[in-house]
């Protein structure tokens, strides 16, 4: 108990600066011992952390700092920490260790879990870290590699406690102190099946405690319980559980057998994830992590910007189609930016809105003519508002009321379309399988665009020129 | 039983569309049930479903057909609906309730859910909600409304299982299964409490139940334990919840005794809820939902376009300080647009990229130098091979050399400062107390406009005219 106390106390001068993770004072720490050598020192400081902060501390620390940390903790990376870390550090740090180290490090893990460490791993050091199982986790793990990435069956965790549906309170007690029935590290319900192995519902740890021994199991059932297939998306799967509220989620093989279960917490990564790279997608930058160094990043951003590029000329294009126009009234090519602008930002506001509601499940067919019929009208009503702020710049700015009723046309043009292409836009791409958050963004920028300059150009041209 | 499985087939049926939720034909049957006035068949659609499922019907049928909805339920929207619900349309369906009604729904709902019913009403309805209240309810209720709005007070769940740390396995399952105690709805821990209230460690039930009789709870409590302060930022609390995959967050006041707890499933909403907030006011979107009538979403728009129009007429400033370059060589009103969106895309790249890891806590005073060196970096390789490329198209198109070296030597400038303020800008508003995802988007396209069409119309003049 002596460690669990100083353990605490650390972790509360840890969170001083905050309500979790690392302090900077932690990390600079940590380097100055690295630095110096101070293999102890380090140890010190690592030892109380939590694996998840461990992992943290790692992608913290830089270049030479970090291979110095690694050396220094060799042999002491424990199998947690290695789930905790990204993909590609993963992979540089479980290359530092022997088989032995490795064996070691994994060997308590969850079949979940090792299934993570290793599905992005190169072949060898997949090898590597399966040798170091055994057989049965072993057997378990390549079982779960036979899914698809992505789906429940990939990331489920085998361990479970099933119960018959017929059972009392008190037979479920019996079973789970007797002496030879191995238990899940952590678990929060038994899993209700019939004589096929189906699952027919679920009873809480705490309601099993809280009822009486003769009471049927089948009577404290929860009415959150539903199941899931084994090659449903893991994200969908996530999603429900938060939607229901549900801790555990049941997952059945094609014959509706249980053999797994998607457990909240990992629910909520996997939400975390995924909301992150709806964000990242949107904003034209896929995949990457932080950690990432130049070359990478640079490669990761250059696909999005050479599609910009593409749009961009092609807007171009159309300013190039009114080359005279512009060169008889310079003021166009001042003003001309400001109406693809806000067509641009109406049009990624309606965008976002529509991909997040899709997402979650609130964009259906059953209301997306309201949504555009919405989107649309909040364009033209902005439109007409920022059209009269326009026209007034225009003629105060130029002295001409002619070009400010062409901008403030054109600004109205522009809205509605943003509002039309921001939500008509992902819900087509959906249709067709694409994802919206991923393609959505370079095409309404482009018909905003487009329609900003060939409006506003294109009227100067036939009123004002 | 019998109403178990036909619930199930029900459940069933409702996914065959997807992983949870309720389907368009659902939906479209309840319109018409509602539209032919027949209460029974709304009733008999609407019964089998989960709370979180009547409400997202709710929330998707529109206008009169909802109103004729709530008719139709009238009486039987149970309390975990009106949880479940988005904030406006709560209020309006409460609206719709009698005293009693009210008071029957409310009954049985956990004292943290009647607080995040109620926190958002108005006055009167707050008071009506309160007085359908038991004393002892009402009581926890005012309690956790006088700590500040997104504290953990405020979203704690007082409902927890307490054992004093000294404790064995059997003392605390007599203790569960004993006849006078008021266990909780839903729990998953002990809380082991010294003898001045303050929490210690927890025991997983889990644990508890493959547990020898005589073995100390000291001895089986989770690493993961950590305790979280009545006032703090309950996202702050959920994040950790996330980061130490924990269960149950205990809170404690201000002298450090156990008054509540948070509970994943709780955490689980939050994270998404400010994953969608940072995506949507990155978007210039701000709060609002999709159920929101165009007046309000007019409204929330409309200051995002204010600002955005400010910032092009800064740009346009910048342009018009060129006009007579540009009246010497229009290719350059053409060409322009191309830099100044490249740096706007690249910038938003970085932006991005800089709130997310500042939002996860992995861009801190230890990397964010190397984070802006990496960007910095990343801007300018990007520069280099996108000036190459629209070098060549200004040669090409326009048959200048100069103007392509021109628009190259722009596009790297442009590309290498959108790095740098798309990382520094969200640093120091944070720094600032002002929240990055809110405010950064419009700075930093101001910055990439107002530096691409000074630099490629700056170069111009020097180098072409």
């Amino acid at each position: 108990m002596q460690g669990e106390v100083s353990m605490t106390q650390d972790i509360e001068k840890a969170t001083e600066d905050g309500a979790f993770g690392i302090t900077e004072r932690l990390v600079s720490d940590v380097k100055d011992a690295v630095d110096l050598g101070d293999v102890a020192g380090v140890e010190a400081l690592i030892d109380p952390l939590h694996p998840a902060d461990v992992a943290h501390l790692i992608e913290q620390v830089d270049g030479k700092d970090r291979r110095d940390l690694l050396e220094a903790c060799k042999g002491g990376i424990d199998g947690e920490v290695l789930s905790e870390l990204d993909d590609k550090l993963r992979s540089q740090v479980i290359g530092c260790l022997d088989q032995a180290e490795l064996a070691e490090a994994v060997k308590n893990l969850e079949s979940d879990d090792v299934v993570d460490l290793v599905e992005h791993l190169q072949v060898g050091q997949q090898e590597a870290v399966l040798d170091a199982l055994t057989d049965t986790d072993r057997a378990l793990v390549e079982q779960a590699l036979t899914y698809p990435e992505e789906s429940a069956g990939r990331h489920m965790q085998v361990e479970l406690v099933r119960a018959p549906e017929h059972w009392t309170v008190g037979d479920a007690i019996d079973y789970l102190r007797s002496d030879d029935v191995q238990l899940p590290e952590q678990f929060y319900h038994l899993i209700l099946i019939d004589p096929r192995m189906k699952p027919v519902g679920y009873v809480t740890l705490g309601r099993l405690l809280s009822a009486k021994r003769n009471v049927k199991l089948a009577d404290l059932t929860e009415s959150t319980f539903r199941t899931f297939g084994v090659s449903q998306d893991v994200e969908e799967v996530a999603q429900a559980i938060n939607h229901y509220h549900m801790i555990t989620a049941p997952v059945v093989d094609e014959d509706g057998r249980l053999i797994g279960v998607i457990t909240i917490d990992d629910a909520m990564m996997f939400l975390e994830e995924e909301a992150e790279e709806d964000l990242l997608r949107l904003a034209g930058v896929g995949e990457g992590s932080l950690s990432d160094r130049v070359y990478e990043t640079t490669r990761r951003r250059f696909p999005w910007l050479a599609v910009n590029l593409v749009t961009a000329i092609f807007a171009s294009l159309v300013i190039a189609m009114f080359e005279e126009v512009i060169a008889g009234l310079v003021a166009l090519a001042v003003l001309m930016p400001i109406v693809a602008s806000m067509g641009g930002n109406a049009g990624t506001q309606s965008l976002t809105v529509a991909v997040r509601a899709m997402a979650t499940r609130d964009l259906t067919s059953a209301n997306v003519l309201r949504v555009i019929r919405r989107e649309v009208l909040v364009g033209l009503i902005n439109g007409v508002i920022f059209a009269v702020v326009m026209g007034l710049v225009g003629i105060v700015w130029f002295g001409s009321p002619m070009l400010g009723v062409v901008i403030g046309v054109a600004m109205i043009i522009n809205l509605v379309v943003a509002g039309l292409a921001g939500t008509v836009i992902p819900v087509v791409l959906e249709r067709f399988g694409i994802d919206p958050a991923l393609a959505s963004g370079a095409f309404v920028t482009t018909v905003t665009d487009v329609v900003g300059f060939f409006s506003f150009l294109g009227l100067a041209a036939l009123w004002l020129i």
